[in-house]
């Protein structure tokens, strides 16, 4: 049996949220058994933690919650050529059924039976060790820390999202939120060349932080009671859109999902821009000014995860394209994997990344 | 002074909408004088007939409407070596200041300066003469009569929403409302090789005319009390993308602006497909089902009217790649303009696209 | 054993190639025993059966030839979900590694270890029975025969092709050779709405049965003789482009993998426009107009095989998109492929498409 | 008179090359003259001043060399509404038709009346004084300084390269040439994000410069006796490609114009990446290896100057996203502009970007 593991209920109560003994498993034909080292905590998993679900996505029985993770190889399983033990790797937390039309056409993020790990019925990633495809297993230099590496999973949806955007040098670019993943896409947009780059948040603590993480942004703090476009017309002006409107944002990366924001970005947009939703909130939005979007218009693209960005990642964060350790602000060991949830869900604790680690060696 | 022009008032109050005399004027430097042939009548038409304005285009004086056009050059401005009268040419009613940043990268169609015939304050097509820009004016050959050259104008929105979809061979598409635009989309779509193809209204009527002008389509009607959710689980089933879920619709042309509409195409898409919203409705939607368009990843991408078309557009009318003559179910006299736009606006008359015609020779 | 087989020995002397008897194979897991009932020939496969290579590729043992087929499925292996013994199926004949970064981004064409059907040492199609991975079987509907069927591998080619060329309505198009892909090419452009399309080829024979095929394309006689950059001079005449420069071609498909070719094709495109280079012929090509390239912005697009096209090539030709029977000028049973070989690889023969087919019915 | 400009004769021979004086024109209307504070020169302008014709291009009588400019309005004529007096410009040099189908598509670059500064029979910039239209002058902000602003000129054909070649965060890229050109592109694609980069050249020197200049890149010392297959294989070893060949270059910016760097550009890229040629050299090449080409899916692109690049390379300078000021190695004032000319064509002097400098105050 594993020495811990942090488990959650089906209907979300605290009562059956805990840490818990998991089984250790021998990994299978292409499969890897890895020492999970380090952990990131996501927004999702403190949903699942507090809720048992997520739209569809329902929690019906135990389930090992976590999905930003990285570790060492302890053992593989048959037919297992590109890793061995030892093996320092980052995990691609979906595991894709590479039979539907939309894998082979090389979208497996989109594969409807995709097996997703921490996602019920499928374990995650805060336990000691887990078995996962050897495939789905991302092999990292010794200059990246596991604790960075693990954050190339929330590091993905934003090198998909700015990849789907098509950021490129000298592009103006807003980034609506600056939770970790507006945090992430700051730093990422700034090392793609965007520029100027504004960043909003309802919390000036948060702009704070993002000013010093990336110091050549500028913020703007979401007031509610103002109406989305006149809150556009703000942003356009901290663009220096008035003077020159080719300064109007040409990408606005949307990383909140929530509907204001959302609505801010299509009019803070300039024509012809594109608005990528890159953080989803709730199930339908409404107030969506399309007739101003089709004059302008605005691409508004969606997104779902990430594919193919582990080893565009890896080479940023080796070769310090982007660092990304100033985020992490709380790590727990994997005994205090409940307090670190707790930590996490309460906003007023300050966190920005929270993660897990496992200083313990390898024991097996 | 002219014969005949076709007037609007501000307030679209059918009392000052009326048949008026307008004056003739001189073409200035690059410009032509063009005798109208032929002027297609738009919804966008009937609804400044009918309440003085559109969104924020108000129309705030008399204004010639009308912007569907193709006639013969009477008359050249100096500078202009394009064109020489008798040359007979379509019309490209939108004027681009060419000066901003969007004229200069070729996005011409977003500019904010626009002048747009039939718009207030300029006058549009439903007179006997006008002057217009010779660089917006477009050559047709001999075999494209003035009836066709004057739906160039709603065939290039529909051939900017196919550029925008990528639209290609073997493409399924479902193509949503068969109005005039509706209609043209389903034309331009199987003549782009998309394959199968769904077109959907509530009247049986459009669809039994849009199976008789495309007999290679499928026809889905609508039913206004039936969830958009499960309208696109019957759409999709028309597809057979329950046997091969390949099948779903990769492009979506949404032609009816109608928001139940917009929400029926989103969940009828296949994963990672695109919905073009050529249909402009309502300034705000609602009920736009986020969660789901994140995780089907699904493009939805909005235009403006069209750029860089006509070319293409005679090309396909002059080389029998489209035949939209079909489209034209009315055709009056100039002098008859106001029936026109009666017949036009009238929803029981069946009309699909009512033509001004005028056969009067040139007389200046 | 096999009733009958097409073998090819590594040095291509003809003593070597001959008809033999060939094993039948249980399916594995995963895989399916074909009944294979059609089966085209490719210049590739007259390549190797003269000269026991293509470039790198060498045929150093016996091997079956042939890679466009179709057939029924007689048995399935363990694990196969997706069909069922009387299927019939299309054959995608390259079965990529599915580990590799480019199998992983969906480029599973470009998959280094691909195992392609008919290139040594991976048997081919020119055989009765066949063990194919399920994965790479395609379902086609009762309307489509064996033999159109068998087509969908050339098809294939110019499907992604065309993609690649991101061919469009109205597009002017330009195809080099008159060759089964260079035909097929004519077919799949007029279906895209491509127009006007000029084909080109040395012989007038050739031109004329493109003529025949598809009345609206243009023909252009190639005479070695002439430089290069004056037959593209002629070429866009007869586009029009002398009248208006927008008419030279937007696009060339070039299908024949000739230097001179090439070269012509580089020339009359229209600035900006795009090359695609879909015949391969030799190793090294010479007397690129690099500085006309460069200050036209051509895009010189190649490609290699296909990806992702036989759903969209069933759609096609189940719906009627494309026409390619015309195209089968020689049918032979199984018992005559040496024939069939010599037919094919005799330009006096006037053949198109040569295919072996095999009425026998299913006696396992 | 204008107190100084630098002419060249049509037949390049070195007694007609000199300074002379020039005339002082007032701007006409849309025009704005302008006081040349900055000048770079370039290669073409030595090809020019050496040899009188580059191409088709030939230099039939006196000229005035240069289109790397920068400078402050002296003066507007009539219609000019986004410029004044004392505002600071940056030229660009080419000033395209604004009528033909290519301009109206919005790629003025291909243009093929394009007015370009500094090719007969069009003045250039080395000269004081120059009027020029004011749509083609791009205001910079105060900190960034004329020397800097005449390399937006350089810049934006390396930020059409890159836009071109879809450059993004954590792409292996290859840059061939560590002159001018390449430098630039070396620092705008570590300004994207690349990584890891690779740099090539002949001469040790440059390429110990491009270590200073950007610390995190490679350098790789071309050698002419070597196949280029073989300098592929050692800088794809270089980059990391033997272990993992997802590290192959995906981009190739290819910056010399010379055959071989461009084949071995082509033999580096991974399969399915893009080869962007930027720097142009032959007429013609040779050695092309298009069987190699084809089966890695190589995109082939070509340039020819750039189009809508100076707002985001103004963007890039002011907000310190790069850094080219470091690349002006000598600076002369316009009275020793024949000297600036012989230290920038000789190669021995180690020259990198020669910059005429025009210090003395607006004296008109």
């Amino acid at each position: 049996m594993a020495p811990a593991a942090n488990g959650i209920n089906g209907n979300g109560t605290a009562a059956s949220n805990r840490l818990s003994q998991a089984p250790v498993h021998e990994p299978g034909s292409g499969e890897a058994l890895i020492h999970i080292k380090a952990t990131g905590i996501c927004g999702s998993d403190i949903h699942f933690w507090k809720s048992g679900r997520i739209g569809s996505l329902v929690v019906e029985g135990d389930c090992i919650l976590g999905h930003e993770a990285a570790g060492i190889v302890l053992q593989c399983g048959p037919g297992v050529a590109n890793l061995a033990p030892g093996d320092r790797v980052a995990i691609e937390p979906g595991v894709p059924c590479e039979k539907c039309f939309l894998c082979m056409e090389g979208r497996y993020n989109l594969c409807e039976d995709v097996q997703f790990a921490g996602v019920y019925p499928y374990h995650g990633t805060i336990q000691r060790y887990k078995v996962h495809p050897a495939k789905w297993l991302h092999k990292i230099p010794s200059n990246v820390t596991y604790a960075e590496a693990a954050l190339l999973e929330p590091l993905s949806v934003v090198l998909h999202g700015i990849e789907t955007a098509r950021l490129s040098l000298g592009h103006p670019t807003l980034i609506c939120g600056a939770g970790p993943i507006g945090l992430i896409a700051l730093a990422a947009a700034r090392a793609s060349g965007a520029h100027p780059i504004v960043i909003t948040d309802l919390e000036a603590k948060r702009l704070e932080f993002a000013k010093s993480y990336v110091p050549s942004c500028l913020t703007y703090q979401v007031r509610p009671s103002v109406e989305p476009e006149q809150q556009a017309r703000e942003i356009r002006r901290l663009f220096g859109a008035e003077r020159d409107p080719y300064f109007a944002p040409r990408t606005v990366l949307e990383c909140t999902g929530v509907e204001s924001s959302v609505v801010t970005g299509c009019f803070a947009a300039r024509r012809g821009g594109s608005v990528v939703v890159i953080g989803v909130g709730k199930n339908v939005m409404n107030n969506l000014p399309f007739m101003h979007i089709s004059l302008a218009e605005i691409n508004l693209k969606f997104i779902n995860r990430y594919r193919d960005t582990w080893p565009a990642g890896i080479a940023c964060l080796s070769g310090g394209i982007l660092s990304l350790k100033e985020l992490v602000s709380h790590t727990f060991p994997l005994e205090d994997a409940t307090k670190a949830m707790s930590v996490c869900s309460d906003r007023s604790s300050g966190s920005i990344k929270v993660q897990i680690v496992d200083e313990v060696d390898e024991i097996l």
